[in-house]
Protein backbone atom coordinates (compact mmCIF):
# COMPACT_ATOMS: atom_id res chain seq x y z
CA UNK A 1 0.00 0.00 0.00
CA UNK A 2 1.70 3.32 -1.00
CA UNK A 3 -0.35 6.37 0.57
CA UNK A 4 0.47 9.68 -0.92
CA UNK A 5 0.17 12.60 1.94
CA UNK A 6 0.22 16.32 1.66
CA UNK A 7 2.11 17.92 4.75
CA UNK A 8 0.71 21.28 4.14
CA UNK A 9 1.88 24.79 4.06
CA UNK A 10 4.04 25.44 7.12
CA UNK A 11 5.09 22.76 9.85
CA UNK A 12 4.66 19.25 11.19
CA UNK A 13 0.32 20.16 12.04
CA UNK A 14 -0.21 21.43 8.89
CA UNK A 15 -1.12 17.99 8.18
CA UNK A 16 -4.81 16.63 7.94
CA UNK A 17 -5.72 14.65 11.00
CA UNK A 18 -6.26 11.67 8.53
CA UNK A 19 -3.01 12.12 7.23
CA UNK A 20 -1.18 12.46 10.59
CA UNK A 21 -2.83 8.93 11.55
CA UNK A 22 -2.34 7.03 8.17
CA UNK A 23 1.40 8.40 8.55
CA UNK A 24 1.30 7.01 12.62
CA UNK A 25 -0.02 3.92 11.33
CA UNK A 26 2.62 3.35 8.44
CA UNK A 27 5.35 0.74 8.41
CA UNK A 28 8.09 3.37 6.60
CA UNK A 29 8.01 6.55 5.51
CA UNK A 30 9.46 8.39 2.62
CA UNK A 31 9.37 12.05 1.32
CA UNK A 32 10.73 14.49 -1.09
CA UNK A 33 11.44 18.12 -0.50
CA UNK A 34 12.67 19.77 -3.43
CA UNK A 35 9.56 20.41 -5.09
CA UNK A 36 8.75 22.38 -1.94
CA UNK A 37 9.41 22.52 1.68
CA UNK A 38 7.56 22.88 5.03
CA UNK A 39 9.57 25.76 6.38
CA UNK A 40 8.05 25.70 9.98
CA UNK A 41 9.56 22.37 10.71
CA UNK A 42 12.81 20.25 9.95
CA UNK A 43 12.96 16.79 8.86
CA UNK A 44 14.11 16.25 12.45
CA UNK A 45 10.92 17.97 13.88
CA UNK A 46 8.82 16.17 11.53
CA UNK A 47 10.26 12.90 13.04
CA UNK A 48 10.05 13.43 16.36
CA UNK A 49 6.33 14.58 16.10
CA UNK A 50 4.74 11.82 14.18
CA UNK A 51 7.10 9.75 15.59
CA UNK A 52 8.27 7.63 12.51
CA UNK A 53 11.29 7.73 10.57
CA UNK A 54 11.69 9.84 7.43
CA UNK A 55 13.66 8.68 4.56
CA UNK A 56 14.43 11.92 2.27
CA UNK A 57 14.80 11.16 -0.93
CA UNK A 58 16.21 13.91 -3.46
CA UNK A 59 14.90 14.45 -7.17
CA UNK A 60 17.24 11.65 -8.96
CA UNK A 61 16.07 8.92 -6.18
CA UNK A 62 12.56 9.65 -7.30
CA UNK A 63 12.69 10.23 -10.83
CA UNK A 64 15.13 8.17 -11.75
CA UNK A 65 15.40 5.20 -9.12
CA UNK A 66 11.42 5.09 -7.52
CA UNK A 67 11.99 1.34 -7.47
CA UNK A 68 13.05 0.92 -3.85
CA UNK A 69 9.77 3.04 -3.22
CA UNK A 70 7.48 1.12 -5.04
CA UNK A 71 9.28 -2.28 -3.68
CA UNK A 72 8.64 -1.24 -0.01
CA UNK A 73 5.05 -0.32 -0.62
CA UNK A 74 4.78 -3.98 -2.30
CA UNK A 75 5.19 -5.36 1.07
CA UNK A 76 4.50 -2.56 3.75
CA UNK A 77 2.40 0.23 4.37
CA UNK A 78 4.44 3.00 3.17
CA UNK A 79 3.61 6.88 3.43
CA UNK A 80 5.23 9.14 0.71
CA UNK A 81 5.12 12.81 2.21
CA UNK A 82 5.40 16.23 0.32
CA UNK A 83 5.02 19.96 1.09
CA UNK A 84 1.59 21.47 0.48
CA UNK A 85 -0.18 19.38 -1.68
CA UNK A 86 0.53 15.99 -3.16
CA UNK A 87 0.03 15.12 -6.43
CA UNK A 88 0.52 18.57 -7.60
CA UNK A 89 4.66 17.43 -9.29
CA UNK A 90 4.48 15.38 -12.16
CA UNK A 91 6.54 12.96 -10.36
CA UNK A 92 3.58 12.16 -7.80
CA UNK A 93 1.16 11.01 -10.51
CA UNK A 94 4.16 9.02 -12.65
CA UNK A 95 5.26 7.28 -9.22
CA UNK A 96 1.48 6.19 -8.83
CA UNK A 97 0.84 4.93 -12.11
CA UNK A 98 3.82 3.26 -11.12
CA UNK A 99 2.69 1.40 -8.16
CA UNK A 100 -1.05 0.89 -9.70
CA UNK A 101 0.89 -1.00 -12.62
CA UNK A 102 2.31 -2.83 -10.05
CA UNK A 103 -0.83 -4.07 -8.52
CA UNK A 104 -0.17 -1.80 -5.39
CA UNK A 105 -3.18 -0.12 -3.91
CA UNK A 106 -2.26 3.75 -3.61
CA UNK A 107 -4.33 6.16 -1.51
CA UNK A 108 -4.07 10.06 -1.67
CA UNK A 109 -4.29 12.16 1.22
CA UNK A 110 -4.90 15.69 0.55
CA UNK A 111 -2.95 18.62 2.24
CA UNK A 112 -4.01 22.23 1.70
CA UNK A 113 -2.51 24.21 -1.53
CA UNK A 114 -1.02 27.42 -1.78
CA UNK A 115 -4.15 28.23 -4.07
CA UNK A 116 -6.58 27.85 -1.10
CA UNK A 117 -4.49 29.94 1.05
CA UNK A 118 -3.76 32.69 -1.91
CA UNK A 119 -7.77 33.06 -1.77
CA UNK A 120 -8.43 32.27 1.91
CA UNK A 121 -5.78 35.20 2.88
CA UNK A 122 -6.56 37.65 0.36
CA UNK A 123 -10.52 37.60 0.17
CA UNK A 124 -10.23 37.26 -3.12
CA UNK A 125 -12.76 35.07 -4.78
CA UNK A 126 -11.52 31.14 -5.56
CA UNK A 127 -14.12 31.31 -8.51
CA UNK A 128 -12.35 34.23 -10.23
CA UNK A 129 -9.34 32.86 -10.07
CA UNK A 130 -7.68 31.46 -13.86
CA UNK A 131 -4.81 29.33 -14.97
CA UNK A 132 -2.18 30.02 -12.38
CA UNK A 133 1.83 30.22 -13.75
CA UNK A 134 4.90 29.79 -12.18
CA UNK A 135 7.90 33.38 -12.41
CA UNK A 136 11.27 31.66 -12.37
CA UNK A 137 14.38 33.12 -11.22
CA UNK A 138 16.60 34.56 -14.41
CA UNK A 139 18.85 32.89 -16.28
CA UNK A 140 16.75 29.72 -15.22
CA UNK A 141 14.75 30.05 -18.13
CA UNK A 142 17.12 31.07 -20.66
CA UNK A 143 17.19 34.73 -20.07
CA UNK A 144 17.02 37.74 -17.90
CA UNK A 145 13.15 38.69 -18.31
CA UNK A 146 9.52 37.21 -17.36
CA UNK A 147 9.19 34.34 -19.81
CA UNK A 148 7.20 35.33 -22.48
CA UNK A 149 4.21 32.33 -21.07
CA UNK A 150 3.64 33.96 -18.03
CA UNK A 151 3.28 37.39 -19.55
CA UNK A 152 0.59 35.80 -21.67
CA UNK A 153 -1.16 34.02 -18.78
CA UNK A 154 -1.92 37.48 -16.82
CA UNK A 155 -2.48 38.87 -19.83
CA UNK A 156 -5.31 36.70 -20.82
CA UNK A 157 -6.27 36.37 -17.18
CA UNK A 158 -7.21 40.17 -17.02
CA UNK A 159 -8.83 40.38 -20.70
CA UNK A 160 -11.59 37.86 -19.30
CA UNK A 161 -11.23 39.31 -15.42
CA UNK A 162 -9.74 36.84 -13.80
CA UNK A 163 -7.10 36.70 -10.89
CA UNK A 164 -3.89 35.11 -11.72
CA UNK A 165 -1.88 33.26 -8.78
CA UNK A 166 1.52 33.32 -9.46
CA UNK A 167 4.01 31.16 -8.03
CA UNK A 168 7.36 31.95 -6.97
CA UNK A 169 10.44 29.73 -7.91
CA UNK A 170 12.59 27.78 -5.74
CA UNK A 171 15.78 26.47 -6.41
CA UNK A 172 16.39 24.01 -3.33
CA UNK A 173 18.10 20.63 -5.00
CA UNK A 174 17.84 22.59 -8.14
CA UNK A 175 21.01 21.98 -10.33
CA UNK A 176 19.96 25.26 -12.60
CA UNK A 177 20.64 27.10 -8.88
CA UNK A 178 24.19 27.68 -9.41
CA UNK A 179 23.72 28.50 -13.09
CA UNK A 180 21.14 31.40 -11.75
CA UNK A 181 24.11 32.70 -9.90
CA UNK A 182 21.76 32.43 -6.25
CA UNK A 183 23.79 32.17 -3.32
CA UNK A 184 22.88 30.65 0.00
CA UNK A 185 19.47 31.64 1.42
CA UNK A 186 18.25 33.06 -1.95
CA UNK A 187 16.57 29.99 -2.80
CA UNK A 188 12.97 30.82 -3.07
CA UNK A 189 12.28 33.85 -4.35
CA UNK A 190 10.33 36.34 -2.26
CA UNK A 191 7.61 38.73 -3.28
CA UNK A 192 9.45 42.05 -3.72
CA UNK A 193 12.13 40.04 -6.12
CA UNK A 194 9.12 38.86 -8.10
CA UNK A 195 7.12 42.21 -7.60
CA UNK A 196 10.69 43.91 -9.45
CA UNK A 197 10.31 41.47 -12.39
CA UNK A 198 6.76 41.92 -12.95
CA UNK A 199 6.84 45.73 -12.21
CA UNK A 200 9.02 46.21 -15.28
CA UNK A 201 5.74 45.81 -17.43
CA UNK A 202 3.64 46.56 -15.25
CA UNK A 203 5.04 49.09 -12.64
CA UNK A 204 1.31 50.56 -11.68
CA UNK A 205 -0.70 47.77 -12.00
CA UNK A 206 -1.93 46.35 -8.52
CA UNK A 207 -0.74 43.19 -7.03
CA UNK A 208 -1.01 41.54 -4.32
CA UNK A 209 1.93 39.71 -1.89
CA UNK A 210 1.19 36.66 0.53
CA UNK A 211 3.94 35.61 2.67
CA UNK A 212 4.15 32.53 5.22
CA UNK A 213 0.47 31.66 3.99
CA UNK A 214 -0.74 28.73 6.31
CA UNK A 215 1.87 29.96 9.01
CA UNK A 216 0.88 31.53 12.68
CA UNK A 217 1.59 35.16 11.02
CA UNK A 218 0.53 34.96 7.48
CA UNK A 219 1.37 38.95 5.71
CA UNK A 220 -1.32 39.87 3.01
CA UNK A 221 -0.04 43.40 1.68
CA UNK A 222 -1.59 44.42 -1.83
CA UNK A 223 -0.29 47.78 -3.90
CA UNK A 224 1.06 48.77 -6.79
CA UNK A 225 4.20 46.62 -8.15
CA UNK A 226 6.65 49.38 -8.17
CA UNK A 227 6.12 49.75 -4.63
CA UNK A 228 5.98 46.22 -3.46
CA UNK A 229 9.44 46.13 -5.04
CA UNK A 230 10.66 48.22 -2.75
CA UNK A 231 9.13 46.36 0.24
CA UNK A 232 10.26 43.55 2.71
CA UNK A 233 7.88 40.71 3.39
CA UNK A 234 10.14 38.41 5.70
CA UNK A 235 10.80 34.77 5.53
CA UNK A 236 9.30 32.22 2.61
CA UNK A 237 7.59 31.17 1.45
CA UNK A 238 5.75 33.86 -0.63
CA UNK A 239 3.62 33.80 -3.35
CA UNK A 240 1.65 37.05 -5.18
CA UNK A 241 -1.48 37.67 -6.65
CA UNK A 242 -2.18 39.73 -9.95
CA UNK A 243 -5.93 40.67 -9.73
CA UNK A 244 -8.59 41.09 -11.66
CA UNK A 245 -10.94 44.22 -11.22
CA UNK A 246 -11.81 43.37 -8.02
CA UNK A 247 -15.40 43.01 -6.84
CA UNK A 248 -16.54 45.26 -4.36
CA UNK A 249 -16.02 42.75 -0.95
CA UNK A 250 -12.91 41.98 -2.93
CA UNK A 251 -11.94 45.65 -2.99
CA UNK A 252 -13.06 46.20 0.78
CA UNK A 253 -10.61 43.11 1.45
CA UNK A 254 -7.77 44.31 -0.28
CA UNK A 255 -8.33 47.48 1.41
CA UNK A 256 -8.83 46.33 5.03
CA UNK A 257 -6.92 43.12 4.99
CA UNK A 258 -3.71 44.07 2.35
CA UNK A 259 -3.37 48.05 3.01
CA UNK A 260 -4.39 48.23 -0.78
CA UNK A 261 -4.48 52.07 -1.63
CA UNK A 262 -7.87 53.23 -2.42
CA UNK A 263 -7.16 55.07 -5.53
CA UNK A 264 -5.86 51.61 -7.35
CA UNK A 265 -9.10 50.08 -6.03
CA UNK A 266 -10.96 52.56 -8.60
CA UNK A 267 -11.83 54.61 -4.83
CA UNK A 268 -10.61 57.68 -5.60
CA UNK B 1 -10.13 36.18 18.21
CA UNK B 2 -12.42 34.96 15.33
CA UNK B 3 -10.95 31.99 13.95
CA UNK B 4 -12.01 30.82 10.91
CA UNK B 5 -11.33 26.96 10.48
CA UNK B 6 -11.92 24.80 7.25
CA UNK B 7 -12.77 21.50 8.41
CA UNK B 8 -11.67 19.60 4.99
CA UNK B 9 -13.88 17.09 2.85
CA UNK B 10 -15.17 14.59 4.28
CA UNK B 11 -15.13 13.70 7.88
CA UNK B 12 -14.17 14.55 11.31
CA UNK B 13 -10.87 14.10 10.62
CA UNK B 14 -10.30 15.91 7.37
CA UNK B 15 -9.56 19.30 8.82
CA UNK B 16 -5.82 19.86 10.11
CA UNK B 17 -4.01 18.88 13.48
CA UNK B 18 -4.14 22.72 13.64
CA UNK B 19 -7.55 23.23 13.20
CA UNK B 20 -8.29 20.57 15.15
CA UNK B 21 -5.76 22.26 18.30
CA UNK B 22 -7.29 25.75 17.55
CA UNK B 23 -11.29 24.28 17.86
CA UNK B 24 -10.33 22.41 20.96
CA UNK B 25 -8.58 25.44 22.40
CA UNK B 26 -11.52 27.56 21.26
CA UNK B 27 -14.18 29.00 23.67
CA UNK B 28 -17.19 28.55 22.01
CA UNK B 29 -17.26 27.04 18.45
CA UNK B 30 -19.96 28.40 15.69
CA UNK B 31 -20.73 26.59 12.33
CA UNK B 32 -22.43 26.66 8.90
CA UNK B 33 -23.45 23.88 6.77
CA UNK B 34 -25.44 25.84 4.00
CA UNK B 35 -22.78 26.46 1.51
CA UNK B 36 -21.23 22.87 2.00
CA UNK B 37 -21.70 19.54 4.23
CA UNK B 38 -19.35 16.86 5.98
CA UNK B 39 -21.03 14.06 4.37
CA UNK B 40 -18.89 11.30 6.62
CA UNK B 41 -20.03 13.41 10.24
CA UNK B 42 -22.92 14.56 11.94
CA UNK B 43 -22.92 17.94 13.78
CA UNK B 44 -23.07 15.24 17.03
CA UNK B 45 -19.93 13.45 15.38
CA UNK B 46 -18.26 16.81 15.10
CA UNK B 47 -19.01 17.69 18.72
CA UNK B 48 -18.38 13.76 20.67
CA UNK B 49 -14.65 14.05 18.29
CA UNK B 50 -13.84 17.90 19.45
CA UNK B 51 -15.05 18.20 22.55
CA UNK B 52 -16.37 21.53 22.09
CA UNK B 53 -20.34 22.39 21.63
CA UNK B 54 -21.26 24.00 17.97
CA UNK B 55 -23.82 26.08 17.22
CA UNK B 56 -24.83 25.59 13.95
CA UNK B 57 -26.44 28.72 11.84
CA UNK B 58 -28.20 28.76 8.89
CA UNK B 59 -28.37 30.91 6.55
CA UNK B 60 -30.03 33.82 7.73
CA UNK B 61 -28.59 33.52 11.19
CA UNK B 62 -24.81 34.18 9.53
CA UNK B 63 -26.03 36.52 6.39
CA UNK B 64 -28.86 38.80 8.24
CA UNK B 65 -27.51 38.28 11.91
CA UNK B 66 -23.63 37.92 12.39
CA UNK B 67 -23.76 39.96 15.91
CA UNK B 68 -24.03 37.18 17.74
CA UNK B 69 -20.94 35.67 16.67
CA UNK B 70 -19.36 38.88 16.64
CA UNK B 71 -19.87 39.87 19.92
CA UNK B 72 -18.88 36.69 21.34
CA UNK B 73 -15.65 36.96 19.16
CA UNK B 74 -15.16 39.86 20.94
CA UNK B 75 -15.09 38.30 24.49
CA UNK B 76 -13.92 35.36 24.16
CA UNK B 77 -11.66 32.73 21.82
CA UNK B 78 -14.49 32.08 18.61
CA UNK B 79 -14.18 29.33 16.48
CA UNK B 80 -16.02 29.67 12.60
CA UNK B 81 -16.24 26.56 10.97
CA UNK B 82 -17.50 25.54 7.70
CA UNK B 83 -16.86 22.13 5.80
CA UNK B 84 -13.91 22.44 3.05
CA UNK B 85 -11.76 25.46 2.99
CA UNK B 86 -12.63 28.54 4.60
CA UNK B 87 -13.73 31.98 3.10
CA UNK B 88 -15.37 30.04 -0.04
CA UNK B 89 -17.92 31.85 0.24
CA UNK B 90 -18.07 35.45 0.49
CA UNK B 91 -20.05 35.57 3.57
CA UNK B 92 -17.29 34.58 5.58
CA UNK B 93 -15.09 37.00 3.79
CA UNK B 94 -17.80 39.74 4.71
CA UNK B 95 -17.54 38.07 8.48
CA UNK B 96 -14.08 38.30 8.50
CA UNK B 97 -14.12 41.88 7.58
CA UNK B 98 -17.01 43.11 10.13
CA UNK B 99 -14.45 41.72 12.53
CA UNK B 100 -11.76 43.26 11.46
CA UNK B 101 -13.70 46.59 11.39
CA UNK B 102 -14.64 46.17 15.24
CA UNK B 103 -10.70 45.67 15.92
CA UNK B 104 -11.20 41.58 16.61
CA UNK B 105 -8.53 39.63 15.55
CA UNK B 106 -8.69 36.86 12.91
CA UNK B 107 -7.06 34.36 11.47
CA UNK B 108 -7.80 31.93 8.66
CA UNK B 109 -7.15 27.99 9.20
CA UNK B 110 -7.54 26.60 5.26
CA UNK B 111 -8.87 23.55 4.73
CA UNK B 112 -8.43 20.96 2.06
CA UNK B 113 -10.35 22.32 -0.88
CA UNK B 114 -12.32 20.04 -3.83
CA UNK B 115 -10.27 21.99 -6.38
CA UNK B 116 -7.01 20.52 -4.89
CA UNK B 117 -8.97 16.88 -4.80
CA UNK B 118 -10.07 17.31 -8.06
CA UNK B 119 -6.77 17.17 -9.08
CA UNK B 120 -4.88 14.80 -7.01
CA UNK B 121 -7.20 12.22 -7.59
CA UNK B 122 -7.92 12.33 -11.23
CA UNK B 123 -3.93 12.96 -12.13
CA UNK B 124 -5.55 16.40 -13.91
CA UNK B 125 -2.63 18.77 -13.20
CA UNK B 126 -3.29 21.40 -11.36
CA UNK B 127 -1.97 24.43 -13.53
CA UNK B 128 -3.93 23.19 -16.26
CA UNK B 129 -7.28 24.38 -14.65
CA UNK B 130 -8.61 27.49 -15.84
CA UNK B 131 -11.87 29.39 -14.11
CA UNK B 132 -14.19 26.92 -12.57
CA UNK B 133 -17.46 27.30 -12.64
CA UNK B 134 -20.68 25.42 -10.79
CA UNK B 135 -23.33 23.69 -12.34
CA UNK B 136 -27.17 25.26 -11.02
CA UNK B 137 -30.24 22.80 -10.62
CA UNK B 138 -32.75 23.54 -13.31
CA UNK B 139 -35.55 25.77 -12.12
CA UNK B 140 -32.97 27.20 -9.42
CA UNK B 141 -31.62 29.90 -11.93
CA UNK B 142 -34.60 30.69 -13.80
CA UNK B 143 -34.40 28.14 -16.78
CA UNK B 144 -34.32 24.32 -17.73
CA UNK B 145 -30.68 24.01 -19.42
CA UNK B 146 -27.31 24.60 -18.39
CA UNK B 147 -26.68 28.39 -17.82
CA UNK B 148 -24.78 30.35 -20.43
CA UNK B 149 -22.57 31.24 -17.97
CA UNK B 150 -21.54 27.45 -17.48
CA UNK B 151 -21.01 26.81 -20.95
CA UNK B 152 -18.74 29.62 -21.66
CA UNK B 153 -16.18 28.99 -18.83
CA UNK B 154 -16.09 25.31 -20.26
CA UNK B 155 -15.58 26.96 -23.76
CA UNK B 156 -13.13 29.44 -23.16
CA UNK B 157 -11.13 27.01 -20.94
CA UNK B 158 -10.93 24.23 -23.97
CA UNK B 159 -10.00 27.21 -26.48
CA UNK B 160 -7.37 28.16 -24.23
CA UNK B 161 -6.47 24.05 -23.33
CA UNK B 162 -7.40 24.11 -19.90
CA UNK B 163 -9.79 21.79 -17.97
CA UNK B 164 -12.54 23.19 -16.00
CA UNK B 165 -13.84 22.18 -12.89
CA UNK B 166 -17.65 21.97 -12.28
CA UNK B 167 -19.04 22.11 -8.91
CA UNK B 168 -22.02 20.38 -8.92
CA UNK B 169 -24.91 22.27 -6.87
CA UNK B 170 -26.01 21.88 -2.99
CA UNK B 171 -29.44 22.56 -2.14
CA UNK B 172 -28.95 22.30 1.17
CA UNK B 173 -30.73 24.76 3.59
CA UNK B 174 -31.98 26.38 0.34
CA UNK B 175 -35.66 28.25 -0.04
CA UNK B 176 -35.28 27.32 -4.22
CA UNK B 177 -35.19 23.97 -3.54
CA UNK B 178 -38.27 23.21 -3.49
CA UNK B 179 -39.34 25.70 -6.30
CA UNK B 180 -36.83 23.16 -8.28
CA UNK B 181 -38.99 20.29 -7.21
CA UNK B 182 -36.36 18.04 -5.43
CA UNK B 183 -37.05 15.57 -3.20
CA UNK B 184 -35.68 14.43 0.15
CA UNK B 185 -32.36 13.22 -0.71
CA UNK B 186 -31.23 15.57 -4.10
CA UNK B 187 -29.92 18.09 -2.37
CA UNK B 188 -27.09 17.38 -3.55
CA UNK B 189 -26.04 17.28 -7.56
CA UNK B 190 -24.95 13.74 -8.81
CA UNK B 191 -22.33 13.48 -11.10
CA UNK B 192 -24.60 11.72 -13.63
CA UNK B 193 -27.16 14.10 -13.53
CA UNK B 194 -24.97 16.31 -14.06
CA UNK B 195 -23.40 14.51 -17.27
CA UNK B 196 -26.73 14.37 -18.61
CA UNK B 197 -27.16 17.98 -18.73
CA UNK B 198 -24.31 19.09 -20.44
CA UNK B 199 -24.60 15.69 -22.93
CA UNK B 200 -27.62 17.92 -24.77
CA UNK B 201 -24.12 20.24 -26.26
CA UNK B 202 -21.16 17.60 -25.68
CA UNK B 203 -22.41 14.15 -25.59
CA UNK B 204 -19.17 12.92 -26.95
CA UNK B 205 -17.07 14.71 -24.79
CA UNK B 206 -14.71 13.08 -22.29
CA UNK B 207 -15.37 14.56 -18.69
CA UNK B 208 -14.92 12.93 -15.75
CA UNK B 209 -16.67 12.54 -12.13
CA UNK B 210 -15.40 12.44 -9.21
CA UNK B 211 -17.34 10.98 -6.18
CA UNK B 212 -16.68 11.62 -2.65
CA UNK B 213 -13.31 13.42 -2.56
CA UNK B 214 -11.64 13.18 0.56
CA UNK B 215 -13.18 9.97 2.11
CA UNK B 216 -11.71 6.07 2.22
CA UNK B 217 -13.56 6.01 -0.92
CA UNK B 218 -13.27 8.16 -3.62
CA UNK B 219 -14.20 7.31 -7.10
CA UNK B 220 -12.70 8.41 -10.50
CA UNK B 221 -14.67 7.76 -13.23
CA UNK B 222 -13.71 9.42 -16.75
CA UNK B 223 -15.56 8.43 -20.37
CA UNK B 224 -18.00 10.46 -22.43
CA UNK B 225 -20.11 12.70 -20.95
CA UNK B 226 -23.31 10.50 -22.31
CA UNK B 227 -21.86 7.95 -20.82
CA UNK B 228 -21.72 9.35 -17.53
CA UNK B 229 -24.98 10.35 -17.72
CA UNK B 230 -26.39 6.45 -17.11
CA UNK B 231 -23.95 5.30 -14.69
CA UNK B 232 -24.53 5.24 -10.80
CA UNK B 233 -21.32 7.42 -8.99
CA UNK B 234 -23.17 6.75 -5.05
CA UNK B 235 -23.50 8.90 -2.74
CA UNK B 236 -22.43 12.57 -2.05
CA UNK B 237 -20.25 14.64 -2.53
CA UNK B 238 -19.31 14.91 -6.88
CA UNK B 239 -18.27 16.94 -9.09
CA UNK B 240 -17.53 16.77 -12.30
CA UNK B 241 -14.62 17.92 -14.51
CA UNK B 242 -14.25 18.69 -18.20
CA UNK B 243 -10.59 18.14 -19.10
CA UNK B 244 -9.09 19.57 -21.82
CA UNK B 245 -6.42 17.64 -24.21
CA UNK B 246 -4.74 15.55 -21.56
CA UNK B 247 -0.83 15.38 -21.68
CA UNK B 248 0.41 12.49 -21.89
CA UNK B 249 0.97 11.34 -18.15
CA UNK B 250 -2.78 12.80 -18.02
CA UNK B 251 -4.10 10.76 -20.62
CA UNK B 252 -2.08 7.81 -18.40
CA UNK B 253 -3.81 8.30 -15.61
CA UNK B 254 -7.45 9.07 -17.13
CA UNK B 255 -6.87 5.59 -18.22
CA UNK B 256 -5.47 3.83 -14.92
CA UNK B 257 -6.99 5.05 -12.40
CA UNK B 258 -10.61 6.26 -14.27
CA UNK B 259 -10.86 4.10 -16.94
CA UNK B 260 -10.69 6.32 -19.66
CA UNK B 261 -11.98 4.69 -23.11
CA UNK B 262 -8.15 4.69 -25.13
CA UNK B 263 -10.11 6.33 -28.23
CA UNK B 264 -11.67 8.94 -26.24
CA UNK B 265 -7.90 9.84 -25.34
CA UNK B 266 -6.87 10.06 -28.67
CA UNK B 267 -5.00 6.10 -28.64
CA UNK B 268 -7.09 4.37 -30.88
Amino acid sequence: MLTFIGLGLYDERSVTVEGQEALRDADRAFAEFYTSRLVGSSVEELVAYHDIAIEVRDRAGVEQDPEPVLDAAEEADVAFLTAGDTMISTTHVDLRLRAHERGIETRVIHGVSAQSAASGLTGLQNYRFGKATTLPFPGAHGGDDVPASVVETIEVNRERNLHTLVYLDIKVDDPTADAAGLAEGEEYMTGDYAAELLARGWADELAVVVARAGSPDPLVVADRLSELATQDFGGPLQLLVVPAEPHHLEADALEALGGAPPELLGRE
